[in-house]
């Protein structure tokens, strides 16, 4: 099967598709990048260009995604030799915030109040303060912007993108509810987490999410379970939702491929969101997503301003301090704000897994001193 | 840090050095072997050759490997630029079962009765029935000979090689203890399993083995960290071991690489034989080798004379009927008798683990047809 992007989550497919004795080639944006650095079989080049699309699936049943900025024109011109998943109708709702509401409207599910608003004056009537987002290629915070009044929006309209608008939602805290779904119709959920966003980039995940009304987190998977089933979504389908103050839940936002929410399910559950998301691509039985183990916390690895030498550097105090650790690097340079690696702790105390993983992502990060080990 | 060899100990080794950021150099033995299907920076050569050997591993920190082929000539060149782990000290007794018996017995380990013998005179002095090996080069069984009388050492002596005499021990089971030490001398230590040979190849893993004496497991666990200590190993220590009928252990074979009796550890412990070896070579600090699970059953997939078509027609039955399965398939192609995978089935009932992993192992072989499903 081919794989088009070589960021980490191409990477981190490919340790189960070794496992599973499932050869993969990959589209790699350029040499060297994450998932090049362990997929001998990668070709580099442009994902915008159909016929390097073309290609590198050549010979492959079945193509599937690192990321959802294939142009969809592609997509469909794919269909005609493999296998595209997810497809293109479906991966255009995660591509198009506009699209994803209309279609989430029409089904019924509950989303924020929304509008495309064209003008200053659009965004008055809709109400303010709301949030602008681009209805594409906006992503880890990009692209979203919180307005209090009309001086506000200029930089939304300046982006030259289509804008949706949104109410800004009381929220409780963020959930995801994620879900494989095979072309057969076989679906795979995992319980429901929280997440916790710093600068609009997924900082921390608690697995499950703790306290949660037994019957909210049903309706959270089956919100999921609906649009993975309505959408014709093959592969992982990850909602992430609002807890509203007054006990809903509202989508926010879909991805389809598998997401940084569920990176805990590596340790934490029978069957990783990587594994199942080859296993749903190529029509095989999906495996148990439940948990191992009463609680699993992720958290995010971001290059911070304070990080000095190589990140392996954080190893020796990390690993010794905690030998239940699991560490995730990606092969990335150090940047600030990036993302370049995750840690996984798993246990029966929440409040020892919370420590344990934010003490080894700071570390790692660079944001703790010698003298606070 | 470079690998040589190219067989499926390198292959999943390759899956938490990509976790963990490590980029590994492989020396493979042929184009397309299986760890070279996942380590994009491979090379072809013969790890017989210095000059090879010294390319491969050029600029590299550390060296290990995937077997004990390597000449000790040549792991003493390449100590002069590198770490060599385990080292040439260490490794000549999981090359050379005369230097193994004759080290073990200095150090008061206990091992059945065992002599070099150089003719059939020797052997009958010896006594017999007995057991002669190849002191050097057997593994799966080759290069052993279960001789009852005189008439039946020819084909020993024919080897050309020496041969080592040693007492047929009445043993209850096979066990194994499994350790790994870094050169800074810590050591993690699995828990002992039980071990089921077939036609001398490793068929079935148990973990923990089954009503062990907890006073024996301790004494198989501390001979196994007592020889990883006192010969200096490095990385993954692997001692089968027999337990006798009369409630003792005695070492049989040292392999000095992840092991065939740990391959439960990728889906039952809480750290893997694979990442350990890894954090071991690189003198860091050991992950926790306790268990996750009650049990867990290691079942190898064999090629099977019956096997037809392709070995990934095995996953849409096996999968379905049991969505807690581990598969770990290896990239080989299918020869009878050669271990192409293995599966792991974790759980808190035995039984239900031993039907599960068996029943998988013998569907993915060919040995059951569709109305045994």
């Amino acid at each position: 099967m081919a794989v088009i992007g070589g960021g980490q989550l191409a990477r981190m497919m490919a340790e189960p598709a070794a496992a599973l004795g499932i050869p993969l080639r990959l589209l790699a944006e350029a040499p060297g990048v994450s998932a090049a650095q362990v997929v001998p079989d990668h070709v580099v080049g442009d994902y915008t260009d159909l016929a390097t699309l073309q290609d590198v699936t050549a010979g492959c049943a079945v193509v599937t995604f690192d990321h959802e900025h294939v142009p969809t024109d592609h997509l469909h011109a794919l269909e005609d030799s493999l296998a595209v998943r997810p497809g293109p109708e479906a991966l255009v709702h995660a591509q198009d915030k506009g699209v994803m509401r209309a279609r989430l409207a029409s089904l019924g599910v509950p989303c924020p109040r929304n509008a495309i608003v064209s003008s200053v004056e659009d965004v008055v009537d809709f109400g303010l303060p709301c949030v602008l987002k681009t209805t594409r290629g906006g992503y880890d915070g990009k692209g979203v912007w919180f307005v209090s009044g009309p001086e506000d929006c200029a930089d939304a309209f300046a982006s030259g993108s289509e804008i949706l608008a949104e109410e800004r939602v009381d929220f409780r805290r963020e959930l995801s509810a994620l879900v494989a779904r095979s072309p057969s119709g076989q679906v795979a959920v995992w319980p429901v987490v929280a997440s916790t966003q710093r600068d609009g980039i997924c900082h921390e995940v608690i697995a499950p999410a703790p306290d949660l009304d037994p019957d909210l987190a049903v309706e959270a998977q089956q919100i999921a379970m609906r649009i993975a089933g309505e959408l014709g979504v093959t592969g992982v389908l990850a909602v992430e939702l609002f807890e509203t103050r007054d006990g809903r839940v509202l989508v926010n936002e879909l991805a389809m491929r598998p997401h940084n929410t569920g990176h805990w399910t590596q340790d934490g559950a029978v069957t990783s969101q990587f594994e199942n998301h080859l296993r749903a691509v190529l029509d095989l039985p999906l495996g148990a997503p439940d948990a191992r183990t009463r609680w699993t916390v992720m958290v995010n690895i971001l290059g911070g301003p304070r990080q000095t030498g190589h990140l392996y550097d954080g190893y020796p105090h990390a690993l010794a301090r905690d030998p239940r650790l699991r560490v995730h690097l990606y092969g990335k340079e150090l940047r600030p704000g990036r993302k370049v690696g995750h840690v996984n702790a798993y246990g029966d105390d929440l409040e020892d897994c919370l420590e344990r993983a934010r003490h080894a992502a700071a570390w790692f990060a660079g944001d703790l001193g010698e003298d606070s080990a």
